[in-house]
């Protein structure tokens, strides 16, 4: 028995997120046929990071366990072959059988992509969030750095599980521009659930002028979901990367797709 | 009665191609229907570019005549009220009723987006053709570089319609590229049937090895389709834009969505 490692990518427009569930097809459920599929026996992976209907990854990772002598790193060719075309296994390799996707210190990345022009481009309509009305990039900028560090983030937390512990570290929280394009790129140890979305919701406020970069600290400080803005939408947001802190098995490994705009 | 000019962008993912078909949903018939619905009068579009299945345009031109009290320049708002999400109306404004998008001067300019790397990106697989072969960026270039001008390209038109005249000008025809994007940006006076996916099919086997550049220049001069490489995939092609002489009703005025990367 081996634990074969995998770096997923996937536009998530057409599942209802990763987890698996009832009312309509995930990119688990799919990634688990693959699998089966071509080890001829039934298999389940246990991923990293649920994330949410519509919302795109560059680099999830998931795990499962096989007896199939297939060498860890071709299960990558192997699983594209029987994948549809908006989800793709970046890489392969093979981890220690107690390691654990969900257990480890981590650094994850994630993007926000930001449209600001006037007129929606209908062909980067999927992977990015519109928006047409005025934004101050600076007070946004002075803002994030607020959110900055290690803070109790039930104020930008949905409600939906009960997790006991809220206290997260954002390493990193940039408002890069290029163009039309406004990426708000966010590295932390942990994201609560919809935490990004809710703190680019906030951010937006203040970018609009609706918020003070001052009443992001409030909000902070208040530890109250409502006093937050709103959650922004999902097809905005991307999970680019997951960092295991253990470098002998970094998710991280491969160059692939680092040229991405 | 006057006339409308249109700017239209669109994701051709889901449609037919532009022009009228039976066997499937097109650009131009979603456009006359939410004209006709918006000015409760049957009309029907002219379309400059009759873009194929599956190929992008950020600015086709489009005309139709209405006796609508609707400011010209208000068409575009109101049309996006009623067009599906992948199809929007960038701009509008009125131009004489002797102007027709296809019997001018004109200065057209398409990109294909090539996206080189050894695993595809899912989330950019709708409007770049992914290549994982070797390919070298100079030689495409020198190729290139004996297409620009005038020439009879023959070679690189698929026999479909009869056209006569098959003397086109390439003003210029570049290979750009950043990160794992490759782009062949090319501008020209008109451009016959999967011209420029002709091009860019002989330009990759030519990035490949497969021709030398100066092979570029004789399949040219052999005036012969079957000369020229394979026609490149229509989802990687997006008609960027369309110039027209007669600076007075320009197409290009608006600067909205300059900034795409």
């Amino acid at each position: 028995m081996k634990r074969i490692r995998l770096r997923v990518a996937y536009d998530g427009t057409n599942y209802c997120g990763w987890q698996i569930q009832p009312n309509g097809i995930t990119i688990e459920e799919v990634l688990n046929k693959a699998i089966t599929k071509l080890t001829k026996v039934e298999t389940a992976v246990i991923g990293a990071s649920r994330t949410d209907s519509g919302v795109h990854a560059l680099g999830n990772v998931a795990v499962f366990d096989t007896e199939s002598t297939i060498p860890p790193e071709r299960f990558s060719y192997a699983l594209n072959q029987r994948l549809p075309e908006d989800i793709v296994v970046v890489a392969s390799d093979e981890v220690p059988l107690d390691w654990h996707p969900r257990y480890q210190d981590v650094s994850k990345t994630y993007e926000y992509h930001v449209i600001h022009t006037r007129i929606p481009d209908p062909t980067r309509r999927l992977t990015n969030y519109f928006v047409s009305y005025p934004l101050d990039i600076e007070t946004m900028r002075k803002a994030a750095s607020y959110l900055e560090g290690t803070h109790d983030f039930v104020s930008f937390c949905n409600i939906r599980t009960n997790v006991e512990d809220t206290v997260r570290t954002v390493y990193s929280l940039e408002v890069l521009t290029k163009g039309d394009q406004i990426t708000f790129r966010i590295r932390g140890n942990g994201f609560l659930y919809n935490m990004v979305r809710i703190i680019v919701g906030t951010l937006l406020r203040v970018g609009r002028g609706f918020y003070t970069p001052e009443q992001v600290k409030e909000i902070l400080e208040a530890k109250n979901r409502k006093s937050a803005g709103v959650t922004a939408p999902p097809h905005g947001l991307m999970l680019m990367e997951i960092e295991y802190k253990d470098s002998e098995t970094s998710a991280s490994q491969s160059g692939e797709n680092k040229g991405r705009k």
